[in-house]
C-alpha cells in the first residue's frame, strides 16, 4: 500500500498493537509447553472467565475467524444439522464453504442492516415445521450471529435475549462471532457487555485479529459441557497452535488494565467523528453504524477525489455511478489521519 | 516451565528467532492488504522460488503444520482417494483425523527408522492391484513422506528419486512434510536440497515454526497447475491469515542472508554434539538421526537425576525400566545448555 | 393409505411396473456376480448407449435419488466448489444437506417456475466475478438442473444449449437431475431427448424409482473422463447396490421396446386429461406444468370435499384459504381413477 | 456366471427368497406413502421389537451394508471421534473410505481369527491413553464388530459381554455389523441371540441382502435416545429408500414364522456338511468358522480340478502354490449341489 496515503481499507492492515507486541518481544526467549498450555494462556483464561463474569467457562486460544467459526460450529452441531446466518452472514458469504467442508449446511434468512431479527426466526422455524416434509431438510441446529455485524450494527440486549430465549426454546444452540467485538462494546449506547454474551450464548468468539493482536481469537463456552473434546477438534481443524502462548500473551495483554475495551472506545470514537462528519456534509449513510466500520455512499466526483488519497473499500454499487463505501478505523488509526479525511470531504 | 531447566523438550518452545522478531516489530505500524496479497509475501516468495531453483514455483504461507498437510492434501487427492504414509507419520498419529476430516483415509505402510521404504511402497501397491477386489477400497493417491521424518531421520537424494519415479509410474503425487526442513537440509552428509525436492515433489512445505518463526508454513507447488485454487482451499480450511504479510515477513527473513541455512547449521551442531556425548558415554541411540531431534536410551537411575534439571521429551518405555528420550534443539538452543547437559551426563 | 381412495400423492407410492416385476421373477434364482459386473447391467448399458447416441458413455447405476446427486456431484466438483442450483432445487432443499455433507455448497439462483434461467446464471456470474473478494468465497464449478423441475416444467432444447455454452465457457460443469425424465421426455411439445443430454450435459440421471423400477437412477457420463474413478467413489457414497443386476435388470427391460418411453406417455397423457379438466372447470394453476405433476389451487371448499377420496399433496398454502394440491400420475394410474377424479371436481 | 456352475461365490449373487419375492409381487399395485411411513414396515419393526425382546427399540430400514455402516457410525460418534475396529474389519478395508467421508477416522486393532479380543481392546486402550498426546490423535469413539465376523468366526456371549462391558466403562459405543446376522444366530453351539444384542449393543443391523432378501438391512437403535435425527441423517447419506415399503415388506417376511431363522439353519446346514467334507478328505481349514462361509486350503492341484465347475472365491495365496478358497453357501443353495462338490473333492 502507498505510504502517502490515509488508511481505512479495514482494521486488519497493520500490525499488533504496541503494548501487545512489546509483550510478545520481551518473553521471547523465554520456553513454555506448546499448544496452550502455558502460564500466559492460563492467565488470559482466568482474565477473560472473569470479564465474562463466568469462572466457569471453558476458554480456548484460536488463529483465526474461519477457521474458529467452523470448528465452534462443527462443536455444536450434529452431523444432520446445519446453522441459521443472516444473508450477508461471514460464515454464509466470505468463508469459502468452511462450515460446509464439515458437512453443514448454512441457512440463510433475510437479515436487516445485517441483523436477524427475532420475528424472522420464529417465522422460519414456525414455517419449516409446518411443511411436513421436514425430516428431509437439514435440520436447524444452531443460530449464528456477528455482533457487531458486518454492517457494524449491533445487537440490542433485549435483542439478543429474545434470539437467546428464541434458540433454547427451540432445540437450537446460540452461537456469536465477535470477530470485532471490542469494537461493540465500547460503542456509546450498547447495553450488552461481555457477562451478557456469557449468559446467552453458547459459544462466543472474543476477536484478537481485529482488535488489537497479530492474530488470535478466544472462544468462550460458558457451560463447559458443550466443549466436550474441544481440544481434539481444535487439533483436527488444524487450528492448534504450536506455540501457543503467542495466543495467550495477547490475550493476556489485551485483558490487562482495560486494553481491550480502550482499543475499542479510541477506534469508534474516531469512526463516529468520521461518522458525523460525514452526516453533516450532506453524505447519505448506507446503514446506520456505531461502531468501527462506517458505510456511506459517494457521489462519483467524490470517490475520484478520494480514490488517490484515501484508501477505503467499494462495499457495492449504488445509484447513479455512485458507490457505497466503507470506512474502518482500528487501534492503528491516527486521529491526524481522520481529520486530514474530513478535511478533504 | 521452570528456568533453571535445560530446555530441549521441543524445537517449538520459545519465540522467534530475533531477527524475525525485529522485522515483525520495525514493520508493525505499516497498512498491507491482507491474505498474504503484499509486498512482503511476493518477495518471500521470489527468494523460495530461486532458493528452489524453481522459478514458475506456486507458493503460499500457512500457519501451521496440521492445517498445512490437511490442505495440501485436499488438494492433491481426488474424493476417492486416501494417502500412503509411514505408521509413524505425523499425519497418521498426531493429527487428530484432520485428513480424514476432509474425508481422505490416512492408509498406512509400515517404516523403518521412520522413513518408507521404495521396496515396501511397490510391494504395497502390488498387493493392493493384486487384489481383484481394489476397486472397492479407497484409492491410493498420494504418498506422505516427512524429511527430516518424526524420527529426525533423512531419505537419501537416491530414495527420494526412487519414491518419486515409482508414485508418477504409478499415478501417485508426491508430497514431503518439511516442518523440520531446516534441520534436513543442514544435516552433514545429506544429498537433497531444495531444488531436488522442487524437481521430484508434487508439492513439499518449509516449516518455519520449529526453525525460526513465531509460526508458518510455506507451501510449494512446483507445478502450479497442481494448484488450481488453493487460494480458496487455504480459506476453506481456516488457514488464511488475515494479516498475511506476518508470514511473508518471517519467511523473507529467513531466506535472506541464509538465515534458514544458518539456524540449521547451528542447531544441528548442537544436536550432533549432544549424540557424540551420549555415543562417548555409552548410551544407546534409539535411531541414528542426523538432524536436531537425538533419541537415545535412559537408564532408569540416569532418567530420574535428568528429569529435575533438564527439560526432554519421553518417547518410549525400554526395556529394564529405561526409557527412550528426545532432546531437540532449535536456534534457541544455548551452547552453554548443551554443555551443561554433558556434563551432567 | 386407503384402498377406496383415489391415488395422486406421487409417482412412488406402487411397486414397478409389471413388466419389469416379472423380469426380476423370472431370473430370481440365477447367480450373477455382484456389484453390477454382470450380463444385465451390460445388457441394460448398451440399451441405454444406443438411446442416447452415445457409444462411449460411461454409464452406472445406482439405488436412489439424493445418493446419487450426491455422489455425481462429489465426482464433478474439486473440493473448493459449490454447485448452483434453483432455490426450489431438489438439492436445496429436500435431501438433507447431501450434497454439503461432502463438503460442497448448494448456491441458489432464483428459479422461474422451477427452472434456471441462462440471464440469471450469467447475471449471477457476473456478478460473482466482480465482486474482488470472490476467491474467499466458494467457486461455482457445477450447475445443478432438474428436468423435469420439481414443478414439472422443462427446459426447451435452446435453453438447455444455452446453459451449456455458458457452463462450458465460464468453467462450470453441466448436471441435469433426471428422476422423472421419462415423463419430461414424453411431454407433447418437448424438443429434448436423450442424445441431447448426452451431447449438452457432463453427466445426467435417468430416474428409475418414479419411472416404472422398484428403484434404480441410471449415471450417464457422456464423456467417461469425468467418471475416473466413479466405481470406488459410488462404493464410497453407500451408493453401490451388492445384487447390482436388480438395477441393470430394471433398466434393462425400461429400456427393451420403448417401455420407458411408453410409461411416460401413458402417465403424462392422464396428467394432461387432468389438467385440462381443471382448467375447464376453472380452476387456476399453480404453473403451467406439461409433464406428470399438475398444480392446481383448490378453493377451500373444493379441497375439504377431494381430501377424503382422493390422495394428493398439498404442496403450499393460497389466499383465501385456498391450498395449492399437487397431483401426479405415473404408470400405476388408473384410467378409471381419472374418470372419477374428473368427476368429482 | 455359468450355469453349468456350482455356486459358492458368495451369498449375494441370487435373488430373494421365494417368499419375500412373493410378497412384492403380490402387493406390487398397492399405494403406499414412501419413505418408510407405511404399515409394513411398521409390522416389520414390531416383529423385529418383539424378536429383540426390545419394544421400546427404534429400527430403520437402510439398503445397504456399507451406507448402514457409514450412516450408523456418524450417529454414534462425535466429529472428534474415530471407530475401532479389527484390521480386517469390512469398514477398514471393503468399504472405500466411506467411514472416512462422513470424516471419521477408522483406528484398527489386530484381530484374532476376524474377531477384536477385548484384552486386546483393553491394550489398546490403555496404551491410548498413557501417551500423553492422547488429546492430539482423533479419539476412540465407538467400537466396531461384525457378527459373523468377515471369517465366519462368532464371538461368544461372554466375549461381547465383556467388549460392551469394556466399552461402556472407557466411554466407547459399541456397534455390530450384523450383514450375515441370520447365519450366526443360526450356528449350532452359539449362546448370541438377538435380545443379547439389544442388551448389550449401542446399535447393531440385522442384514437381509445376504439373508433371503433382494436388498436392505434393518438397523436397532435399543435405546431410542441414540437414534436422534437418524431419519435426517439416513436421507443424508443417501440411504432412504423412496418405497420404503419394499424394504419393510421384506423384512416382515423375514421375521414372519421363522424364516429368517430357517435360512439361517439351512444354509449353515450346508455349510457344515461341506466343512465336515473338506476335514474327513484332509483338507486343512483356514479358520474354524461354525457359519455360512468356510475357508479351506486348496493344494494347487485341486484348485485347478475345481476351478472350471465350481464357483468360490478366493481368499489369499497359501504356500506351496496352495489358495485359501471361501465356498458359501446360502438359501439358495442347492443341497444337490453341495453333494456334487463333495464328490469333486
Amino acid at each position: 500500500m502507498n505510504d502517502r496515503i490515509l488508511h481505512f481499507e479495514s482494521d486488519y492492515t497493520a500490525g499488533a498493537h504496541p503494548c501487545v507486541l512489546d509483550r510478545l518481544a520481551s518473553t521471547n526467549l523465554e520456553h513454555t509447553p506448546g499448544y496452550g498450555d502455558d502460564a500466559y494462556c492460563q492467565s488470559a483464561v482466568r482474565r477473560i472467565r472473569a470479564a465474562c463474569a463466568c469462572p466457569e467457562a471453558e476458554i480456548r486460544f484460536l488463529v483465526g475467524g474461519t477457521q474458529t467459526n467452523a470448528t465452534v460450529l462443527d462443536a455444536l452441531l450434529r452431523p444432520y444439522e446445519g446453522v441459521l446466518a443472516a444473508t450477508c452472514g461471514h460464515i454464509a458469504v466470505h468463508e469459502a464453504g468452511a462450515v460446509e467442508a464439515a458437512g453443514h449446511k448454512v441457512i440463510t434468512l433475510p437479515g436487516r442492516e445485517g441483523k436477524v431479527w427475532p420475528a424472522d426466526l420464529a417465522d422460519w422455524l414456525d414455517a419449516f415445521y409446518a411443511d411436513a416434509t421436514w425430516p428431509h431438510m437439514a435440520q436447524p441446529g444452531a443460530l449464528y450471529l456477528s455482533h457487531p455485524t458486518e454492517l457494524g450494527t449491533l445487537y440490542s440486549l433485549g435483542e439478543l435475549e429474545a434470539l437467546s430465549a428464541l434458540c433454547h426454546r427451540r432445540g437450537l444452540r446460540l452461537y456469536v462471532d465477535g470477530a470485532r467485538l471490542g469494537y461493540g462494546l465500547a460503542a456509546p449506547g450498547t447495553d450488552v457487555g461481555l457477562p451478557d454474551l456469557a449468559r446467552l450464548c453458547d459459544a462466543f468468539s472474543i476477536g484478537g485479529t481485529k482488535v488489537g493482536a497479530l492474530m488470535g481469537e478466544a472462544v468462550v463456552f460458558p457451560r463447559p459441557a458443550m466443549a466436550q473434546g474441544f481440544f481434539t477438534l481444535v487439533k483436527r481443524h488444524g487450528a492448534l497452535l504450536a506455540k501457543g502462548r503467542l495466543l495467550g500473551l495477547q490475550f493476556d495483554t489485551l485483558f490487562t488494565d482495560g486494553l481491550y475495551t480502550e482499543i475499542g472506545r479510541y477506534a469508534v470514537g474516531l469512526a463516529l467523528r468520521l461518522k458525523s462528519a460525514f452526516v453533516a456534509r450532506g453524505y447519505r449513510l448506507h446503514v446506520d453504524s456505531p461502531t468501527n466500520q462506517q458505510f456511506v455512499e459517494l457521489p462519483a466526483a467524490t470517490f475520484a477525489a478520494l480514490q488517490p488519497r484515501v484508501g477505503f473499500e467499494v462495499w457495492s454499487p449504488a445509484a447513479d455511478e455512485a458507490v457505497v463505501a466503507r470506512f474502518v478505523t482500528s487501534w492503528a488509526t491516527r486521529e491526524a489521519d481522520v481529520d486530514t479525511l474530513i478535511e478533504f470531504l
